[in-house]
């Protein structure tokens, strides 16, 4: 019995420690990644303004169209789909039970116009290929963006059907849970790789060997790279806080209850 | 009372859940990413063979140099070193006292050996381009490497100090301890994300637009460069399932006394 309360304490203070640490903290690394997502996606603006002739659909400008809907649905919405959802649990745990239900929406909504918005530059870049008769396909960036496309999907698909439609159970729901968290950073950090891999193509054959000689354009383009590689990181870094970590039996009790409410479905609530 | 059982057995029953479920299909992973990993390296050597005339020191070929031995280190040998940490760990849990200290030396050393092998490829290249007379450090690909270099050594000098050291307390290590795998975890993909930038300048300077004809090459190169993904995601994998967890309480007791056996400090046992 008293083997059984100094268990009870240790886990309660294990918990107690788990959730002292990253809360209090969240909002703070939201708020930056938010600063430096919105930097990329201004800066991608500049580049394309300043080094390429700016955005139009019904000329050889279209081409300009692909990496600004890319930057602004692929990497600052989808980012902002990931890295919010902690910010709204928190904002749930802080306030009231419908403000979770409205988070997971929001989540999948969040998704579904970064989704939107990428499925415009990909037609901008197949269009403006066909119209000037490139071949499609062929390189590593291209190779990379289309798994991205097909893995997104998926993932968006997958977690519909476990976290919105009734028919999951609670334990297929939890077991689930953390393969989406995984997938849903994997697809993200690969979207963020194939922007790299996209603006490095696009330098070096605008700039061939005079990128050797740091033309302005280049340093601007690296500097865009490396802020791309900085809120992968920070977005990484929200949801290794937040999200990586298996949620407490209080927690999980919780998010049941909420499925539950939900979906209205039968799920078993736990003992 | 009773209300501290039922919390006590549902706390026991969370922590078997999680052990439940990393550790059986974990060296399974780990044999799966090593065969990834070992064929990407393979695929390297092919790509250079075959397409880019083998490697040499002292000729033009010092530059296959450099692909190869970055590879190798700060990709196969790195990841290896990341993924291999819960194999072992593993091996502890079930066997005897000391694998987990040979395990934190083994991890330790393996990341030694990958910084020296790319350190002789960092050489190969800046070596190469002083003899043929090309700028250095203008392009994405460069800074992002040398950005992995810096990072790599400090992060290896803080997993030193507060790992093998005897002065750093054990709650220090158990604070440092998740920040050291997220920065091991964000330095590895940073690292494939710097080999594929790497990979697709050296295709680009010399198919330029020849690329797109689907030259044998290029098509090599793309896959070789889904391979580099694949195995990134799949060590990423092995860490989310491994040791992106807080260790349970009963756990990090096994850890504190593990560092104090290893360091003979005089780190404070937790109550």
């Amino acid at each position: 019995m008293a083997a059984a309360l100094r268990q009870a304490e240790g886990c309660g203070r294990g918990l107690s420690m788990e959730h002292g640490a990253a809360p209090a903290a969240l909002p703070y690394y939201v708020a930056f990644s938010q600063l430096l997502g919105l930097t990329v996606v201004a800066m991608t603006g500049a580049w394309l303004g300043l080094y390429r002739g700016g955005i139009a659909w019904e000329s050889s400008l279209q081409f300009n169209v692909h990496p600004l809907c890319m930057v602004i649905g692929l990497i600052f919405l989808q980012g902002d789909a990931l890295s919010h959802l902690p910010q709204a649990l928190l904002v749930y745990r802080v306030f009231r039970k419908e403000a979770k239900r409205t988070t997971k929406i929001l989540h999948g909504l969040l998704h579904v116009v970064a989704f939107i918005i990428a499925l415009v530059g990909l037609v901008a870049v197949f269009d403006f290929h066909k119209k000037k008769g490139y071949a499609d396909l062929y390189s590593l960036h291209s190779w990379c963006g289309i798994l991205v496309f097909v893995l997104y999907f998926v993932q968006w698909l997958m977690g519909l059907s476990f976290f919105l439609f009734p028919g999951a159970s609670f334990s297929m729901r939890s077991r689930y849970r953390p393969q989406h968290i995984f997938f849903g950073a994997a697809i993200f950090l690969l979207s963020v790789g194939t922007a790299l891999l996209g603006l490095k193509e696009a330098l070096l054959f605008k700039l061939g060997t005079k990128y050797s000689t740091f033309e302005p354009e280049g340093v601007l383009a690296n500097v865009l790279g490396l802020l791309l590689v900085s809120f992968g990181v920070a977005v990484l870094y929200i949801l290794a806080q937040a999200d990586w970590k298996r949620p407490s039996q209080a927690e999980e009790q919780a998010l049941s209850m909420d499925f539950k409410t939900l979906t209205e479905g039968d799920s078993p609530s736990p003992q």
